[in-house]
């Protein structure tokens, strides 16, 4: 049993069945609906447990850069008035909801993990959507800078801890949104993902972290990286959760009738050797539960140079998004990712020109395999949570980026290990549109990663 | 009457009603179509026709680069001998079309308008289209030097000569196939429009040149200026002519119930006086047939800054189009273009992203301007054909680019003018996808401005 002091224990166990004597703190996004509906909790009582843990034992991790209290109650006030009169505005009303510190909210500061911040005059879009919702709006958590990196050592905003592996990253960029989730902050929170962005810091705190097809959600209001590449995704604790705040049903997989293939191409990449064995043993458990596991090989794909090319783009396109900001405060850029976006100062149009098309082609060699198996899966990045000091593998993002590149839907799910190893995420990624068949087959692939 | 040596007059006129004592050569493609039904026509002696007028007195207009009489007779035949059996592969099954030579077609050399050239090992996906449909192909056009400029004054190839306008610029890139139409060496052919490349060829030779939305036809096999705004479109005589080219119906469109907007924006550019005078004219018509005429001002476009926006997207992808080639053999370039590309190679990637997200507003812009009217219409440049030897204006793609960075369907269809002067354009534009709109409207404006 978890208490809300123990940070440390690992907190990507199953919770038992909901027993209303916990902290509400602890309960999932799906748990928070069922308790809602039917009257035996409120979303203020809701919102302050989760206030409270961040204000508390969760300040800590250092997940959040900015909560707005009174504003988050005021919200969770006027869903319950809804729930008292009968007319919530969706299942999810009244669930607080925390948001990666590059997502526009009006009355909140954004500062996309730089040294400034800003007030946004309209809400991004992907907010609008869950303010439709009801959704409570419970805070702003921290991020890799500029979104660009992943390690969540933030030099203007201090670093998060991993939750679930104390003194170790929790992955980024959207790390804070990994911790908080982990930890228990809150039942869910928003990411983005341009690389891995959500998938990493998912699979290194040891939650489900989801990245639907471009254009599922808008990403209008989200501090832009590689426009093309953003991708706003929801991370929670169970693929329940996510099915719930993506707002897709959960269709019933039977995985004895599904093909999942695995990457030969992934092969080359420096993987650690536990992740591996236990990667080994998920398939095997997959195998055994009937699924059919093809290993496969793109013919002309290698995820090194096709990462190598993925951040070029990305330093030519933060260059762009950040050059007006630069000229006007460069006190706001750590000298890292100045050195980052000068390298996309000084790139010739003509290597970003084929470096997009070479992204581009990955893309369709992606799609190809999606429309011969089912989904693809491998692990969500050669390693797991590393030390703070340690230097940041080069390879973290290898498999992760292809999603990105072919706009397909991608989620890291928690492989379940023993309680003091570090997690490990198991990658699935589905054809391009394909969001509710990857929430069905992971919905399926999670009940075996369980037990 | 024409005849077929006196070149100088003006071909633009329109055609009377088609008495088989004319030449073949002089048939528009939907007369073709109907003479080759009934059997009063084959395609041999089509295409016989053509090939000698391309090779005697055409000789002169320096149309062509390359002309293959032994394979055009040879698909004239197998297209007759469908049509003794009654099985032709389409009504414009034998009907012979020129190909702009940056177009692809196995068995003849494609130059792009370069000093070199290589055998394509495979059709173009539009020239499969049109063998498809039985279609012949009577041969390569000269264009611009690798399609990035309007005079189509080759340094290689020599010049393509206007054949309404003796001495004057027949535009380009897709000058030869304006010619060869004009001229009426063959009843139709294809250009390609990155910027205006097959409509103010059409303005200015007095033809109907029609750019369609981006994706209607293939544009795999079609030498690459920017992937994202080239487009292959028809070049004909007649409207008529196009849409059976571009095998789309001619709906009924009732002048009356249209709005047709102007643009403001437009207004700052050096029109020709007797441009704008005629295009004023062809306006008083359009109203007097009823046609709701509507000036509109878009209020974040301005026309000549799209154009050069434009320019250096293009050089930078010519760039990387020819980088290698450029590399094998620099003589293939003629000093004026090695220095365009000598520019786009130089330009930091940061411009280029900067430059293709504006042209994405511009066609944004556009796109909402066409969800409030019917069509835009415009004058298809500012300027007619000009003497060779005068400079080229630099506002000459100002109306025609936008359509491209839109991706919306264009058509430029001739004003009728007086016998001695020189052919004006009127532009007609429409929303994405409503190409059939447009040929419809297109064919209403025709009937107005031929009375």
């Amino acid at each position: 049993m978890h208490t809300g002091t123990n940070l440390s224990v690992a907190p990507w166990e199953p919770l038992s069945v909901p027993t209303f004597d916990r902290n509400p703190a602890d309960l999932g996004i799906s748990e928070c609906a069922r308790l809602l509906a039917c009257g035996e909790l409120n979303s203020r009582a809701l919102v302050d447990a989760c206030l409270q843990r961040i204000g508390g034992e969760g300040k800590m991790l250092n997940a959040f850069i900015h909560v707005d209290g009174d504003m988050a109650r005021a919200e969770a006030d006027l869903s319950d008035l809804r729930r008292a009169e009968c007319s919530p505005l969706s299942p999810l009303d009244g669930v607080p909801i925390a948001l990666k510190d590059n997502i526009d909210v009006i009355g909140l500061p954004t500062t996309n993990g730089l040294g400034t911040s800003w007030m946004p005059s309209q809400d991004a879009g992907v907010v609008t959507l869950l303010r439709e919702r009801g959704i409570v709006l419970i805070g702003k958590t921290n991020m890799h800078e500029g979104a660009l990196g992943a390690t969540t050592d933030n030099p203007h905003h201090g670093r998060t801890e991993n939750p679930a592996v104390p003194g170790h990253t929790p992955g980024g960029s959207s790390g804070g949104s990994g911790a908080a989730v982990a930890a228990r902050l809150c039942p869910g929170a928003l990411g983005t993902d341009t690389m891995g962005s959500v998938r990493v810091p998912a699979a290194y705190c040891g939650i489900v972290g989801f990245k639907p097809s471009r254009g599922y959600w808008p990403i209008s209001g989200v501090a832009p990286l590689v426009t093309e590449l953003d991708t706003v995704g929801p991370m929670t604790r169970t693929v329940e959760d996510t099915a719930m705040l993506i707002d897709l049903p959960i269709e019933r997989i039977d995985l004895e009738e599904i093909v999942l293939a695995t990457l030969e191409n992934f092969d080359g990449a420096d993987v650690e050797p536990n992740a591996w064995n236990i990667y080994q043993e998920a398939l095997a458990r997959l195998r055994f539960a009937g699924a059919t596991i093809r290993p496969m090989k793109l013919s002309d794909f290698d995820p090194s140079a096709a990462r190598r090319v993925g951040f070029m783009v990305s330093e030519v396109e933060a260059m762009v998004a950040h050059e007006s900001m630069m000229e006007a405060c460069s006190d706001a850029f750590s000298p890292e990712f100045r050195s980052m976006l000068d390298f996309g100062a000084r790139l010739p149009a003509a290597r970003y020109v084929k470096a997009k098309r070479s992204l581009a082609r990955v893309g369709r060699v992606f799609s190809e395999i999606l429309d011969e198996a089912d989904a693809i899966i491998s692990l969500t990045g050669p390693q797991m949570a590393f030390p703070f000091d340690d230097e940041v593998p080069v390879t973290q993002a290898d498999f992760t980026a292809p999603a990105n590149f072919a706009g397909c839907p991608s989620v890291s799910l928690p492989i379940l290990v023993a309680e003091s190893a570090r997690p490990v995420g198991l990658q699935v990624m589905a054809g391009i549109g394909r969001d509710a068949d990857l929430v069905g087959i992971a919905a399926a692939i999670e009940k075996i990663l369980d037990t």
